[in-house]
């Protein structure tokens, strides 16, 4: 969308390369189909170049390679921007870079890759980002405002990490038991009334060590979600849409990078252990 | 062991029936081999009657039946000692038929049906036998005589309740997770270093349970069931074994009733209600 309303985008490619360079990029959204056919797309970061502004919509899963992947983009005062889900590449970015290029966000959008070079928008959505470990600043308000103009939802939120955390009130249940109960879409764990209590719960929990570590969700925000989810149908979160293709799951951003934090905190996550141990387990197969 | 050993034991069956009239009953242990070759086998408990001991080894999962299987094996005397897994037997054939006639039992033993009429014995354990909601009386004893004289490692407790949470203690943890974790034995379970303390916090949790119901047991039994079961190598848990043959799962048994049981008394028992909505179910595919 960034590239098609006219920013200077460059896409780091692996699979989807020649087949991006040879047909270009085809976007089907419920509102427009169209094909950017002169996108620059290239196979390694040193190709690519320092830039203004890196967006890491990598899986958690292979974070090893932000070193390798990152350092030949950067100049001195490039930002970087994560939509990655879960807890921990934030951190991490700024581990490695330095806080101060640091922004991340949060995807409310349902997307798939179709075909090499093909992109299916089922629920085009939202984004909100925000600055790592600081209210919003003057550059993030301009990233947004790139997004706002290409037509994608932008919000700008000043507390990143209780938007993470609020994101995982939901992940953490649905993308966690959607696979340790066998396999099973939303409306699946919802028709049970033993797995929608344990939704319940899970969801308390992730407010109570979200509380704990100052991020306040109020308890009312589990009712609103688990409302928000019956209409969804048999919807299946992206962690389930992996595991069922034996791809690596985001177990560590997802469930365990927020239990040790819960811990250190001094919350009482029983559930999350539990749910973290099998996942863990059953993502190895 | 008993018909083998001279009781006058009449077997109910059903697939094996006409496998066991043709060609007997053979028996593999440890120790030894033998074929019982004129034992009584019936279709229907009516062929059977009235006798003095109803042992019920069924599934927990068929105790729906127990009123049409055991009433016509019923006189005035007749005791019932039910070997069943779990919780809830006991008080079941206690409202059925009466709590005097009810005696409870756990099997300490490692069987497999090979095929039919053919039975294979790993490990004779033994068993541990009781009164239901009262201390040991003589006829208890004048069973467990039977079985020992029969070489049946047989011993007699005067608190069957303790004893059943005592067994839950094992089976809630290492049964349920086998099946949770994705089907996996013992060995992988204590080999995850979080799997194994989630097995300790189960136990952890069991025996808080079994306490606040008045069924007091040491914390110190978790590092001794653990150690316990190490050496067991790749062991499949009973449930295990039923859930990958697609056989039904004793869920309310051993995980149900003990949750159920658990709440009523004020226990906390976080991980045990989640293994249980899991279990539920992954058991019903």
């Amino acid at each position: 969308m960034l590239a098609r309303a006219g920013s200077d985008v460059v896409f780091l490619m692996r699979s989807d390369l020649a087949a991006v360079r040879a047909r270009g990029l085809a976007v089907k959204t419920p509102g427009e189909e169209f094909v950017l056919r002169d996108v620059r797309a290239e196979a390694t970061p040193e190709e690519i170049g320092p830039c203004d502004l890196v967006i890491v919509a990598l899986k958690t899963t292979a974070n090893g390679d932000f070193q390798r992947l990152i350092s030949p983009l950067l100049h001195e005062r490039t930002a970087i921007l994560t939509l990655q889900n879960g807890l921990g590449s934030d951190e991490e970015l700024a581990r490695l870079f330095g806080a101060e290029r640091v922004m991340g966000g949060l995807c409310f959008i349902c997307v798939n890759r179709t075909a090499p070079g093909e992109v299916l928008c089922i629920e085009p959505g939202s984004l909100s980002i925000g600055e790592f470990g600081r209210p919003a600043s003057e550059r993030v308000r301009a990233v947004a405002d790139l997004f706002s103009k290409a037509n994608v939802r932008c919000h700008v939120g000043d507390d990143l990490a209780w938007l993470r955390w609020k994101k995982l009130v939901w992940n953490v249940p649905f993308n966690g038991l959607s696979i340790a109960a066998g396999g099973i879409a939303t409306d699946a764990i919802l028709a049970d009334r033993h797995l929608e209590a344990e939704v319940r719960a899970l969801m308390a929990e992730v407010i109570e060590a979200a509380g704990c570590l100052g991020h306040v969700i109020p308890r009312a925000f589990i009712d609103q979600q688990i409302e928000h989810t019956r209409p969804m149908g048999p919807y299946k979160p992206s962690s389930l849409i992996d595991f069922l293709a034996r791809r690596p799951v985001e177990v560590e951003a997802i469930w365990g990078e927020p239990l040790r934090r819960a811990q250190a905190a001094g919350a009482a996550v029983p559930r999350l252990a539990m749910l973290y141990a099998l996942l863990g387990r059953l993502a190895r197969r």
